[in-house]
């Protein structure tokens, strides 16, 4: 029986199989209290809870980087608490079920918000690359400990920029969902790899083609940041870290500083081009639970929401683009200041 | 080699395939040219290119209900012609072509526009039936005339509603996509209908299990329309047409005229629910080419655009409704006057 059913007001998060498209979406009602409307204002504006002086606001943290001080009080540089609207529980645990093509299972996993620094205007475009490495360390520290929890099938790390690219709250921050299942997207770039595998990775192979055919955008010791060949969107980028290795909890101190590198530098190029545009950013990382992904190659796409997605893209899966890879990729390096090639 | 590398300024619309996800999309630098800004302006209102007497801003028409008179002169009910901005082409011919893991194709095909009634502010959910399956027999003629031509895989028809849901032109009309491939969207519900096959159509067991479910909106004697189980988004419907048939194509006149009333009273509901919000409406129906795709059933979907989606569905695949599906048809059927069951 499904949750829906037996207590409609207080129901816990629901996966569900559509029987059409064998798509699996995630039915969370708990997420429609969500602000908008805050828990507080003063002098009618509302309060951010994830201003310092504010903690009160939200749950418990679970997590902060912090000198002195007690939790839940000012003094952190980045700060890890549960999602006050979550789309996935503790909670809900039990058994799957299956009534004739209505199929589901609770919505069992965790669903975590890092605010990414005090600084309530701070993207991560705007850090210097100390700032950044001190968020993605963070996010490596919880991608740690999530990983390391019975029953974890995927952890997916995003940052919703700006309310137009569905941010529900303006100080930057970054979503970690903790999922019983492997989602669409990694099987479908697990498949890739694998079928692919006999001829060497996919991913690295992605790069060096990228860096022959006019798409990289920036390269530094550990990673490149270049436009995908078949780009969804214009300037989508997608950052590889050049060690070929499936996971992103095996990252190395080099790595990660690499890793604040590229980003901070192509967020900025991004910003100076278009504006500060809003956009989603997220890490592709290989499934939890210790089966051997050795094939697979973690890495981070982030696509700019400049142009309204349509029925075509809902309806057949494919998206349509309007810039040249190529031409998107020459932008972005001369917002960054980097002389073009030839 | 690419057409881009070719001819920068002319390039021909390209489906290029990523080495990493294995998804299609398609790229169309001719579109970056697309209106906001319109051809021309009268009083400093920009003219609209599918009103009556502005018919020379469009491309000759393909096709036209209308009584007497030349072409592309006033006096049409639904008027067909060629996209200005096309997605596919009939010039797009040629090979594919695949350097290591770059892999494309010309976007050979077509795209066309069907304005939906001479009236700019008649929507298909304000539409009475006459109007609604004069509309709808427009959609058949040209998708009979498009699936008998070579080369021809699938044909995609979708109504974008307002501009929030991709429109750029105000004027309701039809987009239809003639392509030279199967998207991943249909190849998905094949898969489905054939793993199910022998328990009989998955759609149609879907359709009865929704009416078991509370999740039934409305039915006439020929079509049924309900919320998903899985639905990926608040009022999500799915419209089904009871005679299981794989193609929209073999459609009768009774099933136009149901389609119709099924459509106009279900769009009529959602507007008043909800203040005329955005959505996408599209049509799913078998591959061209006559194949036996005897298994699939053709339908019509529609999701409301009220909610952004965020990264979490860019990066997994999945979506997170926050509405339950039984309470949404509910929302609907009272919205449409309808008692609810029990």
């Amino acid at each position: 029986m499904s949750n829906e059913d037996a207590h409609p007001e207080f129901a816990l998060p629901e996966i569900r199989r559509d029987p059409v498209t064998g798509a699996w979406s995630i039915l969370a009602v708990g997420r429609s209290r969500r602000p908008g409307a805050v828990p507080g204002k003063v002098n009618g504006e509302p309060l951010c809870p994830f201003c310092p002086g504010n903690e009160s606001l939200t749950p418990p943290e679970v997590w902060a980087d912090r000198g002195q001080g007690p939790p839940d009080s000012p003094g952190w540089k980045v700060r890890a608490v549960p999602n006050l609207y979550p789309a996935l529980m503790p909670e809900a645990g039990g058994r799957g079920w299956r009534r004739g093509g209505m199929v589901g299972r609770p919505a069992h996993g965790e669903h975590e918000v890092i605010v990414n620094s005090p600084d309530h205007g701070l993207s991560l475009g705007d850090m210097d690359a100390e700032e950044a490495e001190r968020l993605i360390h963070a996010w490596l520290q919880r991608y740690r400990y999530h990983a390391a929890q019975p029953q974890v099938k995927q952890i997916q790390v995003i940052i919703n920029h700006r309310r137009e690219a569905g941010a529900s709250l303006e100080h930057p921050h970054t979503q970690v969902f903790v999922l019983p299942v492997v989602t669409r997207a990694i099987r479908d770039e697990l498949h890739e790899a694998r079928q692919r595998a006999a001829r060497g990775c996919n991913i690295c192979a992605a790069a060096r083609e990228a860096r022959d055919d006019g798409r990289m955008i920036y390269e530094n010791e550990s990673w490149t940041a270049c436009v995908p060949y078949a780009a969804r969107a214009p300037f989508e980028v997608r950052f590889i870290p050049k060690r070929h290795d499936p996971d992103f909890a095996a990252s190395g101190k080099d790595e990660l500083g690499g890793m604040a590198d590229v980003l901070t530098r192509v967020l900025k190029g991004l910003s100076n081009l278009l504006g500060n545009p809003p956009y989603n950013l997220w890490i592709h990382t290989a499934p939890c639970g210790g089966r051997d992904y050795g094939c697979y190659h973690w890495h981070v796409e982030m696509v700019p929401r400049i142009i309204i997605g349509a029925g075509f893209e809902l309806a057949t899966g494919m998206f349509i683009s309007i810039l040249a890879p190529g031409e998107a990729a020459r932008q972005l390096r001369e917002s960054m200041g980097i002389a073009s090639e030839q």
